[in-house]
């Protein structure tokens, strides 16, 4: 199966991407549906784990969109369980320096890129024609999470590491790291010079950089910045939202 | 545990309702603290069945919010076991006819009123000081569906039936049931003009009647009128609304 | 798989039967393990379904007890659908009259007794030497609960109903349906006076009367008084007595 | 979504089809890649719940393969639940009557053919274009089984409800009621001959008639004598039978 | 939400804690309505992991009784996920140095403190007024296991670690570390030598001090010499054994 | 409870190895009652978690076959759970080094041989009568997974790790290591040639060795080689295959 997300970053586009914190089948079925380009399984700080996983990869299989994973952490036993499961990208938290950033990349390429065990038990029926493992290193995108100080001042020995696809930053733990108030759609400039640098080192090595964010309005905004891979709030935060507006304005508020 | 719908409709209030059809804990969860009086699991369209809807009875305890099933049919085993499980209230679809209002009536209630079995396995731990199977017949609500022309024509008899609290109307079968376009938020006059006889004959027999809305505004509309619990389509479709606009939106549409 | 409950009561023995509310595995499968006879999945009160109901049967099936369900209600297909998963003994709820006793018998016996479909999924692997289908109308119990003022006044006609292997007293729906207090473990000399009927009746056809107790002792006195299938409580109940106990040691009271 | 199913009927072809008793998505995944035209969910000895159906569609949905259900009994509440899960055929055990066969098609369509309730969760989602509820009535198959001495005997009248697709034929259940032991790839001729009548009935009023069969070899001689719908035993059998085989062969026997 | 075990340790109290092996939100939900302080997720032992977790912690909620987890290892995935579910304290098993230590307290507390990331999906909706990531640092106990020799002689630096709040002791697992029969409820006074010292090098820290007893008297007897947290077994422990004793009695033994 | 793969390898017997990837109690059980010797779940490339993993083993555990695991990854979290859970041998993949496989000994090993942690939730039930922790040690089988170059250039090194068992081969994975195509069943006389000297190397050492195989004649002519445990592809394999060979052969291919 074509993976969007690469695809669209060849083309040079942005995509918006959903993201997962509800571990059910038929609600990531019908959120796969609303017009995302991928939609992203939460395993860290979303309600989900492995099993959940593989079910919300199966109510987005027939959206066609493209599913990628938020592993917990950079371990090797998960990361391989959830590519196997059918995850196209690997998004992986607090990636801090360029060996955290080398042994992600070895955990999800096959050999010779890495060490990637093979047994892609529900990948391999969707995989690409010529036989899932012979493309599959080309077609899996490999994103570390940047969201500490560490990891920005570590950031061009990170990029540098072969086999990283792209960057997604975590706005709110990055800004508890340089001790600020931990939020999404953050508008202090401190901060947006840190994106305008990250864009500027990512657009230079060709890899993509993306954002959660709270909003679509900002999010909008994010992709005219030159980010690639854009999230909005997740499926929960955004039932809620709708929810409390909902009530309200039944009650005539 | 106090049921906030019964002293809204003994204050004359209207309660806004929620709706649940994803079968999950978490999800029901945190859509039960978005300022609903209640929440109605749907265990007939709804992808819902005991065992989840035992599960979101859970997410939604904490919430305070009073917890009601809407019952795949009018049958014994089902409507015993979400009153064991804690359902303050009994919404049950398709009741056309006197006779299938008073075999609600009896598989609700304890007897005498009724032929209930006693076991509340998970209610009676939430239930009034002084014994849950004291106060229950009082505490629950017992709540037939009229949304087909049989209905209609038989309401009064259908309303006469003691131990009818209210009725909740299916505007999409009601038009189904006359050849009309299944559908919510109807401005039909015809079917506006079955709400007015309703409201007239459930009012006159200190009875409650409920709508199934599509959107908050029409269900604000429909307090006005007179209808006493208004439900706003659902959670999975205020979600996919949201997201809709969201990826609209983020795409600069 | 013989059956202990069978046996028993041919050799003129009572049995002592647990009874499973928790919807899970582990739980049930260390529960078969504390020396009961036989263990019932209680899906009419307790927090059981179809699917838990295998799996306890499946966490029942090391310890050779005797695995049972008291089905949610008097309905051919919830009834051929415990049997097919293993059940060697069938309770039925709310057995009030002779034509509803031969409904039970009817879906619960393969032709030409009954009209029980055959396809015994998981009760196939454990069937005896000769096949399933072929013992199995000897193997299993079917056993309607006598529980209301109506089933007493038709007792007779009851037992007479050919296939009925025993009954099974739920005293607190008894109390309910003659206007007493529901609960279990009666003293009232009426209530006792019907227990003595029933005994007498049963016992005359070679029919075994079973009993839903609170504690152990009442259990201990009511096989002394020729109750041949005792039940105590259910399991969350011992767990929840028992941990009101420790923690009131525990802190020295 | 096209109905394969009714697609080859209409073309005069017979159609081979899967049938899932594990209750698991993934099974369900890989099962209908192999080739199916359909795949039924059991929900009568299968070891499969609502929630179960919904999990195995969502796996059966990126395959193409049309989804059906055999039902456990001939009740409005679980024949809608399926239908509205996505169900396009539903498969009902145990018709004996022409009145049965009525009260299937009554829960099986929308009104005015029948009195299905409005509120496809699912199905709507994969609908046809011109909106599910327009073309459900067209689109989905009902298909009673005839199983039993009372529906030979009542097969004309049963055949002449409108709204009858096909018919299922269960070999063993069908063989218990007369007294024979309950088999599949039944070689009897006194049953053939059964086989032979419904065949000339329902094709003479252009319906189609299934059966499930034990073996490919039977169900390819079926399909030869004219069924135009083929079950091959289920997941579970044909794993099962591989594994026994593959142990003895490993073995060196 | 106050946490309870914080709050009693200020004061100087003792608190009885509950432990669940049980992966079931009702048997959870029942348990923690017993008079616990505290009740913990077993995730080292119990039958749990990280999805059972949050349903026992569904269960508990509506008790208002302090939810903790002991996780199964002392890694930052499963850490971050149980806080990020709505753990107030985390038991971490086997933490036998200081830098073990210290890598538990990394992994616990939000920066500058520690290094977990931001996300609290469900603890965000029961924090403090003011914002949970403002009080999450106060508010979670950060408990390691002392359970090995290489522990004891380690204790000083262990406790000496800024951000230990209290350490649990894990008996069996002690003794089978100095080579005794691995039990609870010691009485061998090598062992009570250690719990001493252990309590006096807490207590001079204002560490409290924390148990897992076999039963009630022992744990009553803990309190006394000074530890400020006793388990009493696990949920399933106390059922299996008030079964074992109800059998026996029902029996007449 | 006896571990037949042990008693096998002492009588210098071969086992014949299930292999489990659905996540189903049902689907196990039936698995189980083949004819194996031993049925191991994959968690690593199986769709399976640890909870799948106990519900797995409670179906296995009526067959009396020995229950086994491949565990995701070489961490003591979960080995310790999957032992806990009832495990009679541990397969664990990439074990490279001498140190990886002392450190996966230590995890299998109750002191003084390791360092797992106390606690037989479900295994304690099975155990052999003098009590599980005092056999443990001597009846669990420690396995680890030859399957890359530098295993192999370390094998010596490993096999004389004390603790070690066995060894399991993963052929594909072996393959991708030396830059060959990962499959099963090679006929490439270089990986022979490492076969060959892998049976050598644990023959002289009293190890057996074991492999993964795709086809039943493959793993027989691997028993006839030396192989002392040869699992044949998995479950799920083994059913696809026969589902595609019977839709063939039932449409007269």
């Amino acid at each position: 199966m074509a993976n969007k997300v690469k695809e669209a970053w060849k083309a040079g586009k942005a995509v918006v991407n959903g993201w997962l914190a509800i571990p059910n089948a038929f609600s990531a079925e019908m959120y796969a549906q609303c017009g995302w380009d991928s939609v992203t399984v939460d395993m860290q700080h979303g309600v989900q784990d492995y099993l959940s996983c593989v079910a919300c990869f199966q109510g987005i299989q027939p959206s066609g969109v493209t599913p990628m994973v938020r592993v917990p952490w950079n371990e090797p036993g998960i990361i391989g369980k959830v590519l196997d499961a059918g995850a196209q990208g690997v998004i992986c938290p607090m990636v801090n320096t360029p060996d955290e950033a080398r042994r992600l990349v070895q955990y999800s390429y096959y050999p010779p890129q890495g060490t990637r065990s093979n047994g892609p038990i529900r990948a391999g029926v969707y995989g690409e024609a010529g036989g899932y493992q012979k493309t599959a290193n080309e077609n899996i995108l490999v994103i570390p999470m940047i969201e500490t100080k560490q990891a920005i001042e570590n950031i061009e020995a990170i990029l540098d590491v072969p086999g990283i696809d792209g960057i997604y930053v975590g706005p709110s733990d990055l800004c508890f790291s340089y001790g600020l108030e931990p939020k999404l759609d953050v508008e202090d400039p401190f901060v947006l010079g840190i994106y305008e640098k990250l864009l500027k080192e990512t657009s230079k090595r060709g890899i993509a950089a993306g954002l959660h964010n709270g909003s679509p309005a900002y999010a909008h905004r994010m992709i005219q910045m030159g980010f690639k891979l854009v999230t909005i709030s997740n499926e929960v935060g955004l039932m809620v939202n709708a929810a409390k507006a909902a009530v309200k304005q039944a009650r005539g508020g």
